[in-house]
């Protein structure tokens, strides 16, 4: 931590603050400027630094560590590479995640996933507990959902992942799923991080809608300190003053996370935009930045489609989708997974 | 809803939405004007207005009716007031609660418990379980903290609040504890308000970092709908571009929810600023601007405290605090409950 | 205009609010819901909607009209396209505009001019006023700067595009330079804005820093109430809470834009990301999403650059944009200016 | 500036980066701790620190020194005291500037300026040059405003201030006027700073819709190097996600701004909500968090405004204001100017 000195400050309010620092468990040094003065503290203490804000003669803290240790680059210089069943997330390969926002019935699920597969999906996704905003909007089917999902998976050989909500369902759903989801509103569900990190499998974890990149990469660490180490970061969109899209896609996002950190982070362009014409070009988008792939929605029949049918491509739209992710693999030097 | 339809929309097409519209039960009205023309589309359906901006020929969609029904001010004209064990909040009272941010001890809350109440304070707050950014940071004493509460509040005669973070820890809560409170964090987190509704005891909720109004009113229908009426609702600061401070504090906020819905509002002015010094200015403010009550950190040691220290007021501030907002209740037509 | 009437409206409001109405020149119809009754009133007029919020018995009241008539798709369904000297922008085309943040001598800016050229760049870029966020920092060239841009421009046969920041250098410009820039900072400068519409010439606009595209557009339509057609749009990053990138580039904006507008619309990774290894993804990104084209800081020798070296590309970087950006034109079905 | 190195970097990188900071005229000592190794490099250099950070090896740099010096509180203890005519504002003083959003006509400001002063505004404020967002709005009397506003001020003895647009007018204005306004889209038009500047006169300076508070003062910066001292910094307002309001009103940036310049602070709560009920809570929010002072709209005649009539107050809802804030300004130690 860095402490920068009021011009003003007295040689008793120095000591004071060099004191405070040695109790605290600080490495302290002085940097005398022609403009400052700085303290530069070194140690593990995790000290709350507004603490130091508040001492007499302090004009400014700046933090230097960094909050994150597991998650951090710096601690694990090479990709991490994520298994999720037989497929692979991570490094050179673009992994295509795919299927309805919602398990709606067997029915509707086997049909998706036949499609999907098809075009060349290598995941299958779909809801069986959904967040709403309105508590009088359908909740999702599920366990029943999740046999179904499984099933669905099973028959057209794709592991399978859908989004957890309550933190006691974290056992109950390692039955049916290959990876859990953690949604954008529960990223900072510390309860649900823990009770997901426990379990070991594979987790999908969504960016809040106004967490930082920080808040995200400590979302992870708190899995990890959980017990899980197979993290998939999914940039979904951030709340902006602009109310011309649903959200901004944070594209920036993407190569700014891939340095901070050895995790994969692949784009949900369905969320992210809320309409279907939209996906497409910002599918394109994140790969172009460098994404490690993408979870994107797709529905049979989209007009009937119990929630989020706007945002849904229609099969022949993912078709197409996925041969023009094919040509822009090449120009990223990537191949589809 | 409104449906703005496309200046080169044929007569097909708008037949074809007209025909959309009555089939999912609405009574459509057109207007043609100079500049455009708009369908006018009522009914009690809960579609997706995208699915509608989907249509050939639609240029845009309005939404008109409110998605929150029991919270509204239109449904229930005359304020509601809260019952807290013995105290109300809303209409022309001043509520205050205080407290530290988590209880560390039966010495720690006893003692803070008893200036508070001197002070003029009317409920009593400590956190029990801690929703923490980092995993490796105090994450509070559990249960027993609660019993540490619940007797300081007993001894000092006031009614006590606490935040709770797992759906499946309600139950026991109620055994110790007067009011819930749900965080920033989880004001989304809608297995917890379901959870918490189903007590039907009073529930401060706070709104989320990045939270728009009616988001917040939304998840107040959430435990109106699971089963409590007694909600308090708590500005506590939101996210912005703006670093200088930790969260802007949206005080306009205060006289817009009073427009919009008929349950009390309080602020908190700790979080928002997260420094002590901003505290009473903006406890003044909130005040001002008509809020009915504060919920405000105080600590008898804050150097030592757990968690927060920087923003808790020591009990001498909080007593000039106090004296402060007795004069300033007069200028705005209340009195301190 | 929709007018969203309260619940509980008296016919007298009622009646006052439609004679109020039909005094400024709307039709008025009614339309009666089972949840709420509206009024839909259609007119020329340019009534400012609070005007009617503020009447007895009004709930809300939602704009129809786009404030923007001249840039609006509605107004012009084919794309314009801009042509800048020989240069066309827009259509199927992608050009690359590139050069230095400023132009800094005549051996700087010939140098880099004949290597941007070299690699495939059709518009010469560079500052001769820059706007900066200290006074005590290098303001540009000036008049002399334009010079050595011309000349640069015409011994390497591109037209030439500079940023305009004082209406009064309008006339003097013209003499210059091929394309006016108009930079985040003065998007909302109105009086530079009607100076250079009355050219008559071509114009590079950017969005405001947090301007919503509304009112990009808006600025849009001041550029052609005031005499020129000849308008690029320009996406250069807008400013959100998230600070691990210097702007937040929203790229989604750019399918949304050319929805709405007929104009056409490119991208600014340097000002956006402010760092040169962000350039490149963003760039890709950017085209992807289907941007017309891309106006990147290039510099021959970016540690020496007198403003914004850190986010210039070296020319070698640029080469190797320019034929990644060579195999993705024909992903996304377009070729290079 | 503070170099926060890689873990993993070599002793040559290390080397190169002193080097390197050394030749540009800095000190440079080194911290090792157990966690990160820093250099704290001092100097009065003002090297782009992205240009560290592209070295090799270098993790994160942070600035140290504040951007601004002749507008920061550690230059001048004491708060700078402007004098407009013969008012006072800063210290304990509480100044009401009042009057329309524009000049309308000679009758029109002569009732206003009546009544304001009447009621215990000190200075009268009115447009004569308008920033419209629309190209086809009312842009104001112009010059035939200027004297209308100036024989208002002496007929009722009030000093007046009205917004400058044009760089070019500011020489004819001084004419007319005891003080500048420049406006929130114009806080970053250098030009217009420069020449207001250069005038040496009293300038209120409104703080841009997306502008963080070290941007402002940076614009006050251009401002006291250009000439003036006389500075009035506005707070009105910033945008954020939440559209319930117009913007959201920054309350907590008064006390933040108190502590890091010397220059008076006032708001604008007109502006910041945008409607007239919204204006007196505000108002009171704004001097119970410690402003110096309110920039108010008040019309004689809001239905028939040019502009802005929504947002301005009535005569005698202006009175009403002024008698509470005559109760309020004692609760804060301060007096009515």
């Amino acid at each position: 931590m860095i402490i920068v000195l009021k011009k003003q400050i007295s040689e008793m309010q120095k000591e004071s603050i060099r004191s405070f620092l040695v109790e605290k468990g600080y490495t302290v040094k002085e940097i005398v400027g022609q403009e400052e003065t700085v303290f530069g503290a070194v140690g593990q203490s995790t000290l709350d630094i507004r603490e130091v804000e508040l001492l007499e003669g302090v004009a400014n803290v700046v933090p230097i560590s960094k909050p994150y240790k597991l998650a951090s680059r710096e601690l694990k210089k090479e990709d991490t590479i994520v298994t999720v069943g037989k497929v692979k997330i991570g490094g050179n390969r673009i992994a295509i995640i795919a299927g309805p926002c919602a398990v709606e019935s067997r029915e509707q699920i086997m049909s998706i996933a036949a499609s999907v597969r098809e075009a060349g999906a290598v995941i299958l996704r779909g809801g069986a507990f959904k967040p709403r905003t309105s508590p009088y909007a359908f909740q999702g089917l599920g366990e029943e959902g999740l046999k179904y999902l499984k099933e669905a998976g099973e028959t057209y050989g794709m592991p399978v992942t859908t989004e957890i909500v309550n933190p006691s369902d974290a056992p109950m759903m390692t039955k049916y799923i290959d990876m859990f989801q953690i949604g954008a509103r529960n990223m900072q569900n510390f309860e649900l991080l823990k009770a997901v990190g426990k379990t070991g499998m594979p987790v999908l974890l969504k960016r809040g809608l106004c967490a930082t990149i920080e808040e995200w990469l400590m979302a992870a660490e708190y899995l990890m300190a959980s017990g899980t180490d197979q993290i998939v970061l999914c940039e979904r969109g951030i709340r902006t003053y602009e109310r011309a899209t649903r959200n901004t896609l944070d594209v920036s996002a993407i190569p700014v996370v891939q340095k901070m950190t050895h995790l994969p982070v692949i784009g949900d362009p369905s969320h992210a935009t809320g309409l279907r014409d939209m996906v497409s070009p910002m599918s394109l988008a994140l790969i172009a930045s460098g994404a490690s792939g993408l979870i994107v929605e797709v529905h049979n029949n989209p007009e009937k489609a119990f929630s989020d049918g706007p945002q849904s491509l229609y099969p022949s739209q993912f078709e197409k989708l996925m041969r023009d992710l094919h040509s822009l693999s090449a120009v990223v030097g990537k191949s589809l997974e």
